[in-house]
């Protein structure tokens, strides 16, 4: 729904598309007796009963980036919802019911916020959201359109209130791993260790435009924007490469450099010129790490490395912070090692591995029950083709969602039955 | 006249702000007592007269890129006017006559083409130049809203006829110098030893676009486009210092990244974002320098390296020469002694040095004679501010231009008193 394979799927938060999809899944709810309800942000709620009232949970979201795959968020709720119909008449006394919650708008490309659904579900998206844009309306009148009442997140109103966060004994999320490094190792499973967190800058140069053949080489002459960036991305590089040998788990990027975003504007990049030294660069920069005073400690080394690097060319270097999100140092290692066991039982090769991207199952993390206490969250990872996500081309087969799933069923099953 | 020196000049080739501006000159010689005709290509001619038939030229430009300075060209016509003024009623006996030749059209930046009215003139305008188009204009309707007639330059139709080339005694053009190297060394002229020529390519390259924060680093997993580039540039400059060591006179430039040019939209750039590894990028690459082998020699190294650099990354990498301009190896040298010499008598300050950037007098250079010998061209450059040209912060302040033009009058005065 909301696209196909060809040209990608855009589902966007709060969509028509996004609904179909969820009705779809409440009518397979309907069909085999399954109970479902849609909670006060729209988040839909697949369950069994619980005899404890406690609830053993699963969940991810339906929504797409603009042409994106089918398989980010869908993967894991179909996985999701297969393990509850599974596993509902299993014939041993269940301590737990089983829960599956098909979040909305995951995917910060709707409104340029992530994890909407989850974060407005547990009483934490900032009512200033509501006033971002996506396809022309407000995320309040997307929301109104949806049947779902914006005062929820104005008033920061929880969906999830104390007693029924202080009730979910535990969370599992599968998802599409968006990476390459399990079809690289060729391995079934990746059990998540922990989440990276992301810091992002705009690093802007100015220098001084002169004309390419009248001007001698060495920065004594040139105050070349373009060349100290070279510098600056190769010493960045060493610099990481160094971090790394040492055992520190980090990854960065400069995805963007000179072109389409804000920064073009602000700067005199079009002043550019084949034939001229480059007097204006810019370049975004993105460091992630689960560790937040590892990611804090590199980017001030990093910084300075920027700084050292534009000085010697005899140019102005700016570097704006514009996103910081915390990662998450570990996940619960109890549930980490029952997913181990499990696979070892099930005959499915498996890693432990950091997640590159943030997923809902992340928020459920960061909760608090009344006692203090946070929920013990897993997320399994399957392979998915060539590592590629957010485009027509993801892919993963049947087989490996089925195999995912069947770990999810398992862990979800094992839980269940403990006290 | 077309502008003003805040937000520069506009003058390009065959537009009515040129014309305006030869106008001005013809009533200053026709004010003063000197002849002056337009040849068939538009240029105009102020001379006077002479004994031997034989004639000591100079001559510059008066047009401009879009929102240029006002010296670059102008200054040295300025010049060359006062000078013909100054020593035409010298009383000595004069062997041969002066002339000054204001060129149109010496800035590619009008119809991608540079020089076309001393090209023209001596009937080397290649005829497709015709169909180039400049403020809507072909360059054949520019032409003939001036009244000069197109089919000249369809024809070939040199307007400097065999004789009249015979009897070019010697050129000489003062020039902006359009770099700092004589403001920084603090000397009042230089002469101009040779004209550096340029080879400009689009480098594009190829790679994978990745989650930034689920592939590991390292060209394993990454084939990031961005950060080949920039080991790209570190290794051309290291490669081009290595030559300047050895005594090799080269510039090279890497003046557009990733932005603004046909390049942009044969590559998927605008599919690089923050949070991705990049999988397109592109860069310009200029290598500017006088002696042609030297440059070929150069570039087939650097592209070596460019190649080698993408291979390591695991991306695809092509190189795409666009422009070609030979440099002028050697000025002529007899010239150049006399001029030091002159400087000396006149307390100048001197050095000799290459031009970065090509000149009307370049193309005079390129000429022969029926009998095969070339025409001695001499090239002075004064300074200007800062090095700034093609910009509306381009100056020289009237001392440095009377100083050069000192120096210009001072050489024709002595060669036209010459055998």
């Amino acid at each position: 729904m909301g696209g196909n394979t060809t040209n990608g799927f855009d589902r966007p938060a709060y969509s028509d598309e996004e609904t179909r999809v969820m009705l779809y899944f409440r009518q397979l709810a309907e069909a085999c007796g399954l109970a479902h309800r849609f909670d006060t942000c729209g988040n839909l709620i697949i369950e069994t009963t619980s005899i404890s009232g406690q609830w053993i949970e699963t969940g991810s979201h339906v929504d797409t980036v603009p042409g994106g795959g089918n398989y980010d968020g869908l993967a894991g709720v179909v996985a999701g919802f297969e393990a509850l119909k599974a596993i509902r008449h299993y014939n041993r006394p269940f301590k737990h019911g089983l829960r599956l919650r098909i979040w909305r708008g995951e995917e910060s490309a709707s409104f340029g916020i992530a994890s909407i659904g989850s974060r407005a579900a547990f009483g934490q998206l900032p009512p200033s959201s509501l006033s971002m844009t996506c396809r022309g309306k407000t995320m309040a009148e997307a929301m109104t359109a949806q049947g779902i009442n914006p005062e929820v997140v104005e008033q920061g109103r929880p969906a999830i209130a104390t007693d029924e966060l202080d009730n979910i004994a535990a969370c599992i999320e599968l998802h599409i791993e968006q990476g390459k490094v399990l079809e690289t190792a060729q391995l079934d499973i990746g059990i998540v260790s922990a989440i990276r967190g992301s810091r992002r800058s705009w690093v802007s140069l100015t220098g001084t435009f002169d004309h390419s053949g009248a001007t001698p080489m060495g920065c004594h002459y040139r105050q070349d924007c373009n060349l100290a960036m070279a510098y600056m991305h190769v010493r960045l590089d060493q610099l990481l490469q160094k971090h790394i040998e040492k055992g520190v788990d980090l990854v960065q990027t400069v995805g963007v450099i000179n072109s389409h975003s804000g920064m073009h504007k602000k700067l005199a990049i079009d002043n550019n010129a084949v034939s001229k030294v480059s007097g204006a660069a810019f370049f975004s920069f993105e460091v992630r790490g689960c560790k937040a005073e590892e990611v804090t400690a590199y980017c001030a080394q990093a910084e300075a490395e920027i700084c050292k690097t534009a000085d010697e060319f005899g140019i102005r270097s700016d570097i704006e912070i514009f996103s910081e999100q915390q990662g998450l140092a570990t996940l619960d290692e109890t549930l980490q090692h029952c997913m181990e066991q499990l696979c070892d039982s099930l005959k499915l090769s498996h890693m432990l591995m950091p997640s590159g991207a943030w997923h809902d199952a992340g928020t459920v993390a960061q909760q608090r029950r009344a006692d203090g206490s946070s929920i013990p969250v897993g997320i399994i990872f399957i392979p998915c083709k060539e590592g590629i996500s957010h485009s027509p081309l993801e892919s993963t087969s049947p087989e490996q969602i089925a195999t995912g799933a069947t770990l999810l069923a398992a862990t979800m099953l094992q839980l269940a039955m403990q006290d």
